[in-house]
């Protein structure tokens, strides 16, 4: 079946499932976002794009922006950022505090909240915070190959007044000297980042350099292929929190999701995919946007623990 | 690089290793083993096979035999296992009995200690403990198309009575009625099953049917496509107990490992590989055995987060 | 007002109340005992004996034995105890098993399952199971002066059937070495030594030397007044599992419960008191016991946290 | 042997002790204290004062001023503080957040810094910052009759700049709803009250409500006797972090420590002793200072599980 259709295909058939699970509204710009929305966007290997249902509104991308972090945090120390972050799934929620009692500081992998903020505090040091910003963005855009993408700055000042939690983890990971930027400069980086709003579209364009072995096509190479090939295993391994063995186990691929309910998945050599659905399952992972790329990853046979058939 | 060639260079450079990691020393059967030994047998997916080093020699492949279990019992209920047994990796040690506690008795995984004893329970319903191991060893050879493949029975009863912590974890999950056969007969099936001997060539044989989507050469279809791919999911999340992450990353191929020293690893479509080592890290993975498999996977480009280039 | 019309009223009062908790039925001998018991009994410091409602009819004692227990491993081994027993609060549930994974198989008081089963092992030493029961059973029918006191071998046998929460923290403490004599011959002992059967008399008499600094009135001296004193003092702080702080918040004395719904309270210099109530509030302590204590308590002016009147 | 003599041989004993613990040096102005140094004072039930060595060398009270925040906080809101704040032994270190996560934002007991925080929190309802301190230093200033006692603004000052793991701790609690003025406000507050700088002399006379069943000699009546039972209870069950139990089993007296070395043990009906010493044991409490409590409690007999001799 030609991608357009599987898409469309996909798209109609999510408009009509009734459990959606449940928007996250612990910010008010978040809760207000219509649970009846669903976007879908596939890039492949050979160039093509193809997208079904609300795949060109944006949304807030939020933890899908910890990728694009620790991509620029590696590409500012290299593989010294391993000594101050794991790369093991940590059993956990994403916001748990606990494993950085156990693990003095040194949170278990770049992609629960407390390692995106050690990644955003590589990224900060000899930066403004707003010039750190400025670069993230500047990045994404690159990715991407279009300058609309921006900050919801109105998600970024409620992310700020309601970050307790996360000025929790900074301060904690700070009191183990695993933090060297003043806690507030981090926090502010930090929601700014995940308030990046981004369509499907643009998120399955930014994604490529992950299927590509670490090269954009626009934007040139952007790391190694051992570095590609390994930012895809840390995604496989702890792109959803809780639920990664069970996203590795029913979707097959590196994926990252975000609270504000997309997801960026990776077909290694094949193709890059965003979705996105607001509703949220219990582990905070988009609820339609993993069903759907259960149904892509099927289809398709891109299941990277499927037998190769290039 | 010929297969042949890479394995034996592989091989020789492993002889030369200093630091070779701590043999399992808590029964005297393990211990005894010599570190000097290293052994790597890869069968391909169009049917030929490889060794080099001590690829003949048979090794305890304890915790290896978790996937065999794991086939079995998903054979015996199917996806009724995943009410009793969970597929998150449990980001901790193999035999941690702290997760066990908040989540009243359903262990993260069937590839640490506890998850493996549930598959074991169900595997022996309906079967006395010398029926089920005679399952389980009839299923191995079969596999592995070789019916020389015994139980080393010092090693059983070794690990029946060093077996404090896996009676620990039995009765724990038996008192939230996890587990329904009799705790001493699942732990002498389960000892048993650990204490199977294999050689690396024996063992890439059998794990051949993960590689070609549940289909074994010899023995024809033991799980179908979609079941092939899910346990190798859970072996790329879970293999490797809180190392699982790190290996994921350096060899980037589902792999599950043994506390004798054995790794099998599969590349979906393209081979099946073992390597024994009997040195363990930190993690109580094969030192070497992760090495070599690094080596290859980087030598063959398989990682299943390398663009696909069949 | 005279200790006989103090115990009368409370039991009066304790009839009336609806809200009994909830009597503990993981196996059926303590599952029928009728909700509707109460009794108290008072022996005090100069040799009366004071009682009301079902102050002579023997219930289980159950983790009251720990006292006991404790008592004679301390006999045995004297301090040398604190090197495989804590005596810190555990802030955790009765048979939880996280701490001892974190704390490497030493309980952390004598008082949870755990740390008491290494003081039944410190206690069978040298002994068969058998001997070590009537040990204890001579040691308690000495300090109530009371040959009448027994095991209940139906409890004892159910216990045993249903133990695996407990055969679970042997194993656990014996993979840590912290347990010499067989995983059995403890839990055995253990078992038998919980299903003594006492009544609220039998219990207040018993309990008289850890009041009088250490001496029985029939039996002599059992402890020094140093270690009356410090047996004291962990009853308080860990007499009552998790909710050890609200008991001396709100009783004020040294204490300790048991599922059965027993407690036995020491006001030192004064009175031991022993209540009876089958309902378990959601901490596992007899909930009408705790109160009249409080009543008991706040009546007589003897909590030990009150200015001393003597 | 008459108060005097005993203080001064403790003292004079105190001297000469070689391993007196280890200064807490995390912040400058608690790090130069000399470890030499060393101060005891105990106020009687009849009025009279007696101290030995470095008895009105005013240090910083640190963790003791948790005593003063729940007596403020109590005489506030009453017994509705206790939904806020548990009362339970931690088991756990003075500043772990481990448990607030399980327990969703509410803290064991007031005597950690989480709880502390909850504390300070409810005390400053209504105030400025600025306000809320100056009510604690007029209360402590009452208590001990003496207009000399200030905050060290140095300390405050380095504790605030150092301060992240509360900064975490309150942040996290926020997280939860349970603080209810601006993260910032309660935190300067609460480095202002830890950073109160008391003799032994000053903190002896400040506790005698506790030993005295709520009445100050030169304030009054400042809880009732219940409540200042309770707060004792509390002291005794929490006064020490994860070594409460063993303050209990081995001195037997209500007590609070702080990082600063000086620890305020209480003794109802009978005196009220402060002691000092900078050096700390491996759980944080002043060395020399619970050695010199066990000397004093043992020598008068004063222990609460002693039978009483008035």
């Amino acid at each position: 079946m030609p991608y357009d259709d599987l898409l469309a295909d996909i798209a109609a058939d999510m408009r009509t499932v009734t459990d959606r699970g449940r928007v996250a509204d612990y910010i008010p710009s978040l809760g207000s976002v219509d649970p009846a929305r669903f976007g879908i966007a596939l890039c492949t290997a050979d160039g093509s794009c193809h997208v079904a249902g609300d795949a060109d509104l944006p949304f807030s991308i939020q933890s899908i922006s910890k990728v694009f972090a620790l991509t620029l945090a590696l590409g500012k120390v290299g593989d010294a950022l391993w000594s101050r972050v794991g790369r093991e799934p940590s059993g956990s929620a994403f916001n748990s505090i606990v494993q950085l009692e156990r693990e003095e500081g040194i949170p278990r992998n770049p992609f629960i909240n407390a390692g995106a903020l050690v990644c955003t505090d590589v990224h900060l040091a000899g930066h403004s915070p707003r010039e750190a910003i400025g670069e993230i963005l500047r990045f994404v855009r690159g990715l991407a190959d279009d300058n609309d993408i921006v900050v919801d700055e109105t998600v970024a000042r409620s992310e700020q007044e309601q970050g307790f939690r996360n000025a929790a983890l900074a301060n904690y990971i700070r009191s183990f000297g695993n933090l060297q930027q003043p806690v507030d400069a981090v926090l502010g980086t930090y929601f700014h980042q995940c308030a990046i709003a981004m369509s499907c579209r643009q998120l399955a364009l930014a994604g490529r350099y992950l299927m590509l072995g670490g090269r954009s096509p626009g934007a040139g190479r952007i790391v190694t292929p051992q570095r590609a090939r390994r930012i895809n295993a840390i995604m496989l391994t702890c792109g959803h929190y809780d639920a990664s063995g069970d996203f590795a186990f029913r979707v097959g691929l590196p994926g990252k999701s975000g609270v504000g309910g997309g997801i960026l998945a990776v077909a290694p050599g094949r193709g890059s995919i965003a979705v996105w659905s607001p509703g949220l399952n219990a582990q905070g992972n988009s609820q339609l946007g993993t069903l759907a790329l259960e149904r892509v990853s099927a289809a398709l046979g891109w299941s990277i623990f499927d037998p190769v058939t290039a």
